[in-house]
């Protein structure tokens, strides 16, 4: 019925064209119906994790973004919300409002989507495109024993506190990049910034070794805040214990701390595990070649208030003025 | 962690306490964690059915909008593609983008939100929100019976066209709203455009009696020209026993088809099914107290250009050019 490159033909030509071809035993029916539909696993404990994120021009990023760089971020932090939960992702919905129907951005942004899709296997099953402000809304699906669920609420005073990689780079890309103040490390920072890696199978690899998990998005205090609320504990961090990026090495030692404690946008994982666990999740991180530093440990409550203690370098824990500075970002 | 409104406050706020309190055997896990998990039937032949879609102002409502209305049609229009496939609604994710957090707008669009969610006891398991122009994305998810869902590509020749209700409506409210030019009943058919009824139940109760469905969204004729590619057939309606909606009875005979053929948003359902059938789908029609008409056939293909053939009142096939002013709304 469409004569011109119409809702349906865009959607058709940059990214179903891209999503066929492509089948998955999870996939029952995908792009082109009223709704798609996904086989779950028949095994009893299995559940299906959802997740979804919207992305805001001016906001997650900018317009002098690379588009396929767009792309790829947009998913990766929603694979990264799987990741935190354990889950193996399984298919996508992606929902476009767009200025207009620019072709070269169109094709770019489906390449960097698609690089990364396929990478997990993770298959595109539905849409929506509009005209509007450009937005991006990816809603994830993915699968996990709920046994073994990395959830918010699971730390339990005495567990470990680790985290994935390294922190402060893409706070320290951000800082550079749309604060005008360039900094030493900016470059080496920046590929963190713009193109994060889930880490998925890290995440799989904690079922049953760690309790809580979350990914690291909004800044390490303020996600593991999260994480001590759902659990009612309290979480103590050592900064001195927590990996800092490379290109973080020439920048102020205060503006590192902010960096590394509040940054954002890391997409590392932090999680609990008992101690009898250490040995199996330094054998996780060296089969997956991810370090997983302990940066701490779960306490019991002694206050409301308290959520997260960090223990500066001169080994005093840091004042709740100073904690603020880190709490991380808030959307309004 | 934050102090002001921030984020998840609003979240937690506007939504979550809504969400919660209210329990579902299908969600083991709502708002609050990096993912939701969602419990699917162990039944082998059930599917999670998922849709999103993505409103935007200025294109779907406009500023002047109650925002009740429009936390009420953004999922509606949803339902309406589970409906379209005989699923029952189970749980969905809200992803906004809002210029700021308006408490009465939030509040509002909650309370028409969640008057629709709570009927279907549809609960809100997750999502995400950002500071931006005014954009919803939900994405809905049901489940079916794979053996019996409603596709589009499952129509046979020879089979009975149907379509719920009375159409014409919304595209009425439409052309008097926002074309500044207001029609004789545009009253009554203001309410149509701005509370549709996503027509779940009767979706469901077609579930082995009908073989393809669709909603209609983007117009009677645009939409069952998909279930024709679909399906490759070619679908014959007849014009004059299209049900029209009671609101179009004083405006031009030429504008009555433009509305029913081509106006979109009335969120009714057309469907194929056997002749065999007829009784049943009346039966159906009875209980649920929402009519079903019979408005045309299935065929075999004649051409490869050919989708849809509507006969008009003088009992002449419409002209292809005649179709194109009637093929819908086309985003681009």
């Amino acid at each position: 019925v469409a004569e011109s490159l119409g809702e349906f033909a865009l959607i058709q030509h940059y990214f179903a064209q891209q999503a066929q071809g492509k089948t998955s035993p999870f996939v029952t029916l995908g792009i082109g119906d009223d709704c798609a539909l996904l086989r779950s696993s028949v095994e009893p404990a299995s559940r299906i994790a959802i997740s979804t994120d919207l992305f805001a021009q001016g906001r997650h990023f900018f317009q002098d973004c690379n588009p396929a760089d767009i792309g790829y971020k947009a998913l990766a932090v929603n694979l990264s919300d799987l990741a935190a939960m354990g889950a193996t992702p399984r298919a996508f919905t992606l929902a476009l409002s767009l200025p207009n129907s620019d072709s070269v951005f169109l094709q770019e942004f489906a390449r960097g989507l698609f690089e990364l899709a396929n990478q997990y296997e993770c298959r595109l099953i539905g849409g929506d495109t509009t005209k509007g402000p450009l937005t991006i809304c990816i809603t994830v699906l993915g699968e996990v024993n709920v046994l073994q669920a990395l959830r918010r609420d699971a730390a339990m005073p005495g567990q470990d506190v680790w985290v994935t990689g390294e922190l402060g780079a893409a706070g320290l890309a951000v800082f550079s990049t749309y604060e005008g103040r360039p900094l030493a490390g900016e470059h080496l920072a920046q590929q963190r910034l713009l193109r994060p890696q889930p880490r998925v199978a890290f995440g799989q690899a904690l079922l049953g070794l760690a309790s809580a998990a979350i990914d690291l998005s909004d800044g390490l205090v303020a996600d593991i805040a999260h994480i001590a609320t759902a659990s009612h504990v309290e979480v103590h961090l050592v900064a001195n214990q927590i990996p800092m990026h490379p290109s973080l090495r020439d920048v102020p030692i205060d503006q590192q701390l902010r960096f590394m404690l509040a940054g954002g946008d890391d997409y590392e994982l932090a999680f609990c595990a008992d101690s009898s666990q250490r040995e199996q999740i330094h054998a996780v991180s060296k089969r997956l070649g991810l370090n997983a530093t302990n940066i701490g440990h779960v306490q019991v409550k002694t206050s409301d208030q308290t959520q997260v203690v960090v223990t500066d370098l001169n080994h005093q824990a840091m004042s709740a003025q100073t904690l603020k500075k880190y709490r991380g970002y808030e959307h309004f």
